[in-house]
């Protein structure tokens, strides 16, 4: 069957699964867990036949290596669905009660969006955490996983679906797509499929987001900025800048482009480059912070104390290359003339997702604060901590850069909209635009 | 320059006008009013040139009177403007502010979306009340108006960028499109235009939405259905179903298709039908409908009533016809067997704005509430409800049956997005991924 056949059947289950109470859908995440812990041996099989596959076409180490799933990847998945069954119920909760007037009363309520496509690179665990997410917030979903993963990804989607019979979701309210063409098919189901989730390389992302008109929540790259202001405190901002390059730096809300007040470049950059050569970080920067550098390091030389980090791989780069997203121990270096130069930088070559700024001074911030677009500014801390975890949300569905919706680090609340109850007891419109009757707007809650 | 390089500007500009506090926006709406007021004749002399042309060049009757910007629609204008200066503001509101850890403290705040591209058919009322919602959530904007209503919108909007400049807006946070080939070029700004919104009629809103890669908000069909449940009472339904359909036919909101339960045809049809003919409404239908209608006049005069309403005008009416927006006197009838077969009707056929079951029975409703995929659902009372103002929110930026961000009728809401700051001293990601530190998660308000 087509994918879009799928899709408009799945269409017409969603009601049902969105109707579904918390105890059914909670009871189908608890399956998932005891499946995954019966078949344990069976996924690891199929795991296996996978990586070796993997291995015979030659795919790249840090590809097998997230499509490795063991022991310890099976152990997070089950916790992760232990979590997710504590969480609240994301469905049904009231946002607003009103009362137009006498008898006619407006609920706001929260709702699953409906059908949602998710689409994934290699890992088999996405699989497990995607389809949990979407069965917790009631949705119906079409999964789609890379083809590197087949074999493993088959062995988890039967054990999912397997839970959801036993649990009593509506028949057709998970689909597994299996082949690479279907990810075309499933982009162009706009009529059907309500939310696209893609989760893999920025590459990826970008050219899901490309190729479709449904809503696609996600972000292509993250270009994360810290900016390190006169007012700074320097020893903090060293450390932060540390923790937010190198404790993962593979991470979208790791730092990208460090930007410098030029009036402290003098006593700030020396430190810097110092703590970032110690810690394997390669710099590059604007030909001025290459002149500074080395001008730093003669003043110390000689005044006879050894050569603060004139870094021997220090790179000079051109303009257009700070919208670059590393991903690795590379870090931009630019000076700028205060917080002003700083925000045009960072509306300009970020990418709306991560930044931060360094200061004592609370006017600096909060110029920073309103004037950076995007979906996190920061004061004082790592950029690290964009994470829904971190946030509280207990669940991450993913980071958004889009605005509309969700924005930023996104909870279960991302896969929920809401429709409005009226509830009356025949009132006509034509009553009140006569005036023989009249709004009265009264909250209940 | 064209509108690529005035989108881009204004994505730079648009953090200053978000930054704007709340009085220097206000200002500007009341010296839009004040204009308006002083500029009265040159607006008015410019209407009559736009009526004039449209006259000459044979638009039609309809067309020609929403084109009309006289002394009513100015008065009316002028009091949007001073209701909308009442308004709270949209933007700065907290959502959130939970502290992650001592000393480190996440605020979630409401911001305007940014770059919103407004397109509009021939209303030139439209272009004041457009203009004066983003000032308000602080949004940056480009309207395009329609062509015929040139003379008036160049004039209009002269007055709104006087009023702007007046109050401190910054340079370039609005712009007029003049040009019908200058839509195309809006619709491809998808890196600089955050959200599309698009005024006007059915055919226009949908050509939009398919010409863009960018965010929509609107709807482009109206297909509202009240079904007449077996426990109705059945005089409230024919109350409510006159209002839903003849208050004002032309509205998305007016219901187009009613659907009664089989076991109450014999005793509803007839009443129904007696109704809507006296109030003009012609009747379609499947041929059951038909039949009965028949059934039940052969019936009457047999007992010597006089024949209860069988329309000389009825026309039997295919399956696919039943997604058909009449915006006129004119409604499609069927029979169905129960809330089930009603809201299977509904969830194919519809367009998930507002649909309405009439019924004493609580349950029924309940079903009827968890299954209906739609932004409005209702129990007794008239889908002509589904408006932003008679839900009480003061301004209304339009009606949503999209899924994502905004559904329904929609508010000042609706224009602003939120970010996420995140204030510290210093802290890293590293401690708390070591164990060397904890979240407590708690929240401050």
């Amino acid at each position: 069957m087509s994918i879009e056949t799928e899709a408009a059947k799945m269409k017409l289950v969603s009601p049902a699964m969105a109707a579904l109470p918390i105890s059914v859908r909670n009871a189908a995440l608890s399956y998932i867990a005891e499946g995954l812990e019966e078949n344990k041996e069976k996924v690891f099989a199929a795991n296996r036949e996978d990586l070796a596959s993997a291995e015979e076409s030659g795919l790249p180490e840090p590809v097998r290596r997230r499509l490795h799933y063991g022991e310890d990847k099976m152990h997070d998945s089950i916790e992760g669905l232990r979590e997710l069954d504590g969480l609240p119920d994301p469905v049904g909760r009231v946002l607003l009660r009103r009362e137009l007037d006498e008898g006619l009363v407006l609920t706001r309520v929260s709702v699953p969006i409906g059908v949602i496509g998710v689409i994934f690179e290699a890992r088999p665990d996405a699989m497990v955490q995607v389809a949990s997410l979407c069965i917790k917030s009631g949705n119906c979903a079409i999964l789609k996983g890379g083809r590197e993963a087949a074999q493993t990804n088959r062995v988890l989607f039967g054990i999912i679906r397997d839970a959801a019979d036993r649990a009593g979701l509506p028949d057709g309210c998970l689909f597994q797509a299996e082949s690479h063409s279907e990810i075309d098919e499933l982009l162009k189901c706009d009529r059907d499929v309500d939310l696209i989730i893609p989760r893999g390389s920025n590459r990826f992302v970008r050219s899901i987001m490309e190729r479709t008109k449904i809503p696609v929540m996600g972000h292509s790259s993250g270009i994360c900025h810290i900016y390190v202001d006169r007012d700074a405190d320097q020893e903090m901002s060293v450390g932060v800048i540390l923790d937010a390059k190198t404790q993962y730096p593979a991470a979208c809300n790791a730092v990208e482009t460090v930007l410098i007040d030029r009036g402290i470049a003098d006593s700030f950059l020396p430190k810097l480059a110092a703590a970032l050569t110690a810690a394997g970080v390669q710099m590059r920067g604007t030909k001025e912070v290459g002149e500074k550098l080395e001008e730093t390091a003669e003043k110390a030389e000689k005044s006879g104390k050894k050569p603060a980090g004139v870094p021997a791989d220090f790179e000079v780069m051109g303009e257009d290359e700070f919208s670059t997203e590393y991903g690795d121990l590379i870090l931009s270096l630019k000076l700028v003339d205060g917080v002003q130069e700083a925000v045009s930088h960072i509306n300009r070559f970020g990418s709306h997702h991560t930044d931060c700024i360094m200061t004592e001074n609370d006017e600096a911030a909060r110029y920073f604060f309103s004037m950076v677009d995007s979906a996190g500014v920061y004061r004082n801390c790592s950029t690290r901590f964009a994470d829904g975890y971190r946030y509280g949300f207990g669940a991450e569905v993913g980071i958004s850069t889009g605005k509309l919706h969700a924005r930023g680090p996104v909870g279960l609340e991302g896969l929920v909209t809401y429709k409005y109850e009226l509830t009356g007891n025949g009132q006509t419109v034509g009553d009140y635009a006569s005036g023989r009757k009249e709004f009265h707007h009264r909250d209940l809650c």
